[in-house]
């Protein structure tokens, strides 16, 4: 499994991770049965805890107490779970068509309220921090995330968009809360200031380099391996990179646009899927995240050489070779 | 007009107000139009600004700056206006205040992303108070107002509930921020703690009060004077005071009973809005009301007598005498 060759990457963390993962645990624990069944279901459906794993990575450049670290990798993941459970609430809303049921909307507003209660929860674990600059940096991120989520919303459907548009979400979408993971992991483990610059600037390219290929990987792989069908993506109006670069030809440009925003048969979905997979636009899309790639290994090399950073550049490396 | 009336109660405090709109504007102004105008929207809508008002006149019992004031009467506003576009996306609301809803203008998903952003910029103005027992308390309320959401859900369509599940809810509902807002004010005024006990007290009471006298006028008002159907409450679940007091009688019970969770017609619905209006259950919810406002009466006799004092003190009688 995929999540499992990652994880192998970043073993030595393990006892760490657990005990980030206790703290997670008990951040979502509430006096609420359904709350604490939602939270844990989402804590529990996991994910790759790969921005804790940046946070501790970057302390190790530092004077690395887990103690310490902790108190930004745990708000920093709520903060990320929190956006996911929103996210799910904006898909479900996509696909449903017409009235949504009782059962359908009772799950949403609970979704909606443990997003809140978990970002409630990472406020209060912010609060803890006595470090000004800290909490400047989460807020940031915070308010540059969920500005991303409405942007994301504003350009949907705009197939005329430029490649700017897309950059800036995908930054704020992806991008924003791993190059802070990589910052504030440096900062709270008194890394000079040249230090964290690098790996925020890593953990910058880095995430821009995986959610270009997340969006590749939505027109690449199989429904079987994305768990969802493949297209899903411009199905919902999102206008990724392989479309950006798709588009340039004339022909598939109009099938584009006379597809977006009509609810495609499975196999209208299916063909939309294969005329961009045999486009060139898969391999463009491919070049230019292996160009943030680079950029992010370059960030790496600036850094003395130990165990931390050769686990940052084989993340890295993994990141642009994944297949799903 | 109501919220005319309420003003002139604090009218000496127009220009301090006037202060905190121009940075709740400043707070919610972002780069994206949808989010703007959406943010914009919720602002003007209004609202009778009642936390920032406690928030001044606590303050008014301490060493009293406004720009230490406004540091926590804007994000507690904040919080309280993300909030109410997140209550419109579970109530299904069309209208508030007269007004249409963000929700309804736009969708669930912009109601949803600007909810966040707003808790974000809150958590902003939070981050730069450099008191970390405020910003406890701070991200305390916000945790609770969460619950009070998730918990809200939970107990909906719930008749046979008890008196301190409702109790329970109302607090964190309204009664908490109310109760923070004094608390805060006084707080970062400097006054000593037991004023700020006091003050947080009298919150707690008004609060209360307040919010039952809310539910009274769900189904003691006109549809007009709501700016909503009356009977809404019981349309979309939650169960208050007057229909916990009106089960009492079981041909209501019965009535209640069978009506809960359905879709009502409007005239199923005005009979069964009358039928609360005409039983004792309204004059015994308003007697709890006012078993909370001489409460909150008593913490300010408490106090030394000044115009702030006199000044929430009428407040507390007009909040207890209010027809809609």
């Amino acid at each position: 499994m995929e999540k499992m060759k990652l994880k192998l990457l970043y073993s030595d963390l393990r006892p760490e991770l657990e005990i980030i993962e206790k703290e997670l645990e008990q951040a979502v624990d509430s006096s609420s049965h359904l709350l604490n069944d939602a939270s844990l279901h989402l804590l529990q459906a996991g994910g790759k805890r790969i921005r804790p794993v940046f946070v501790l990575l970057a302390g190790k450049f530092g004077n690395y107490n887990i103690d310490v670290m902790k108190q930004v990798a745990v708000p920093l993941e709520l903060i990320h779970m929190a956006s996911l459970v929103h996210d799910d609430v904006i898909d479900d809303s996509e696909i449903r068509r017409g009235q949504p049921t009782v059962k359908a909307q009772w799950n949403n507003n609970v979704a909606m309220y443990t997003g809140d209660f978990i970002l409630a929860r990472a406020l209060e674990h912010i609060t803890e921090i006595d470090m000004p600059s800290i909490h400047h940096i989460l807020s940031k991120t915070m308010i540059e995330v969920c500005r991303g989520e409405i942007i994301q919303i504003e350009d949907k459907y705009k197939l005329d968009q430029n490649l700017r548009s897309y950059l800036r979400r995908i930054k704020r979408k992806t991008a924003l809360l791993i190059s802070s993971s990589c910052e504030l992991g440096a900062l709270v483990s008194g890394t000079d200031e040249k230090t964290a610059a690098h790996l925020r600037r890593f953990g910058y390219f880095i995430g821009m380099s995986f959610q270009i290929i997340d969006d590749i990987l939505d027109f690449t792989a199989s429904d079987e391996e994305l768990g969802k069908p493949a297209g899903s993506d411009f199905m919902n109006g999102n206008i990724t990179l392989p479309v950006l670069c798709a588009r340039k030809d004339p022909a598939i440009y109009a099938v584009l646009k006379a597809n977006l925003k009509q609810d495609l048969s499975d196999d209208a979905r299916v063909e939309i899927v294969e005329m961009i997979r045999n486009s060139p636009a898969v391999g463009e899309a491919k070049m230019m995240s292996e160009r943030y790639l680079h950029k992010a290994l370059k960030e790496l090399s600036y850094l003395p050489k130990s165990a931390a950073n050769r686990t940052m550049r084989n993340i890295a490396f993994f990141i642009g070779k994944r297949k799903f």
